[in-house]
């Protein structure tokens, strides 16, 4: 299985949190790692920081790679450059790690015959050549979304480079995935960022410096998500939009049954919601790794 | 101001995570402390764990006390045993740390002539004798919220309790308070719960186990207050009802807001409402002490 480090170099376009991280640590793992950046400047930091054994704003520094990771933002990869289309390798294996998976296939399976789509769960609230850091994917999911036309062989690939970097490989239909993602990581975007404004604007006057003051740790890790990066937050509302809105349909029908047995004195039945959440959390907690 | 301690002792009535806290706290600032528990077993425990000087069953351990803090759960402050208003030490001033201040004002008032509402702001998932810890308090908000007839004297003792375990001592009316806690704690509890719920019941089938392997630390920070104790949000629901409905109301336009940006596709205002939800958070966060 290490062949496919040993006998071509990987190439990754960009170098982000994602692009840096997979560059130290396929690095690490032996692999020839070589990346394309768009700027001078990224170019020769990334080389400082050891990000790639190659880093080049000439795409021709893919030319001899046999997979090629796209560590690209969803808008690049939704309205693909078209000097990236070109550089492409005839035969390489090409994956992304976009946040939406459905649109990303729809673009890139017209593009490159070898195109598998992927995600790696995996994140920090840092962005830009200097977030790279080792060890990022270790134990997170990293999904693959392979359809009925996908290349095995190119999948097994993905897989293997998700693997080589400690994370663990999960294969699923991509509109499963965007439903899944809508619901655990999407719409707490939305919950969180709403929960931030509702704070601010629910208070006037000095009682805004108080409910500042009063603010504690509940509310830090309530609010951590829709305090994060709103451009990433916006794109994937729109390239998930239809699962989003679902996933808001369903927030609603809970939201409104906690109000309304708030309203009615209900607490009873308040109570048994609260029993309920509390217990269905724990499979959705992963054990630190 | 040490003269509160080296007078008379400090009366805890419950030994839980707040009152078991600040037993140990108030014996290493040198206090006399003496607790009323309801359970030989705990007492037992209580005294094993050094949590107070002295502990009994007997509420006439209180007798000599010049400070009480009733560190009880709600619905027992809202409910008063009578054998505990009974065991109030002539004199004495007496607090509480409930998480509702206007009710419990209400029905303390009634019952003696130097009562201070009290409500410090710190917690963690433990409760019961064994939950207590040295340090619970330190750097973090004690709010009290004296009416127009509160004694001076006995606000200063409850405020001086405050500061000497570390804590920062905070007085607002007691109805500003309970508006600023359904803002910052009661809400996140529904918001959050809200979520776990939608995110279990969005999927069905094969799905839910996806949408769970794919629940990141973002997921858990966003549901952490959602998945806890529901007695507790029961309860902070219903005796801070009106305030909690206000928020959820505010809540309600903010989330309304978002799903109608996304529902139109209007990208541009999307992320203008979550930059401004990124731009509003560090206000919220305290720097750890």
């Amino acid at each position: 299985m290490a062949a496919l480090w040993q006998d071509r170099p990987v190439g990754l376009v960009g170098l982000g949190l994602i692009g840096g991280s997979l560059g130290l640590d396929l690095q690490a793992a032996g692999a020839d790692v070589r990346a394309w950046v768009h700027r001078d400047a990224t170019a020769a930091r990334a080389l400082e920081r050891g990000l790639a054994q190659q880093v080049s704003t000439n795409p021709e520094v893919l030319n001899s790679c046999g997979l090629v990771v796209l560590a690209l933002p969803l808008d690049q990869l939704m309205a693909p450059d078209p000097a990236l289309v070109g550089a492409i390798p005839e035969g390489a294996v090409v994956t992304d790690v976009g946040s939406v998976k459905a649109p990303v296939l729809a673009v890139w399976d017209q593009l490159t015959p070898r195109f598998v789509g992927g995600h790696p769960m995996a994140g920090t609230a840092q962005a830009g050549v200097e977030a790279g850091q080792r060890g990022l994917f270790l134990g997170r999911p990293w999904v693959t979304t392979p359809a009925a036309h996908t290349d095995p062989e190119a999948l097994a690939a993905v897989r293997q480079l998700a693997e080589v970097v400690g994370s663990q490989p999960i294969s699923c239909p991509a509109e499963a995935h965007d439903r899944a993602v809508a619901l655990i990581s999407h719409l707490p975007v939305l919950v969180s960022a709403a929960l931030l404004e509702a704070a601010d604007q629910g208070a006037a006057g000095e009682e805004q410096g108080l409910v500042r003051a009063l603010a504690s740790s509940g509310f830090a890790d309530t609010t951590r998500v829709g305090g994060g990066n709103p451009q990433l937050g916006t794109l994937m509302c729109r390239w998930n939009r239809q699962a989003v809105l679902n996933a808001l349909r369903h927030y609603q029908r809970q939201l409104d049954t906690l109000m309304a047995a708030v309203a009615a004195e209900d607490w009873p039945a308040l109570a048994a919601k609260l029993e309920h959440a509390q217990q269905i959390r724990p499979p959705f907690l992963k054990t630190p790794s």
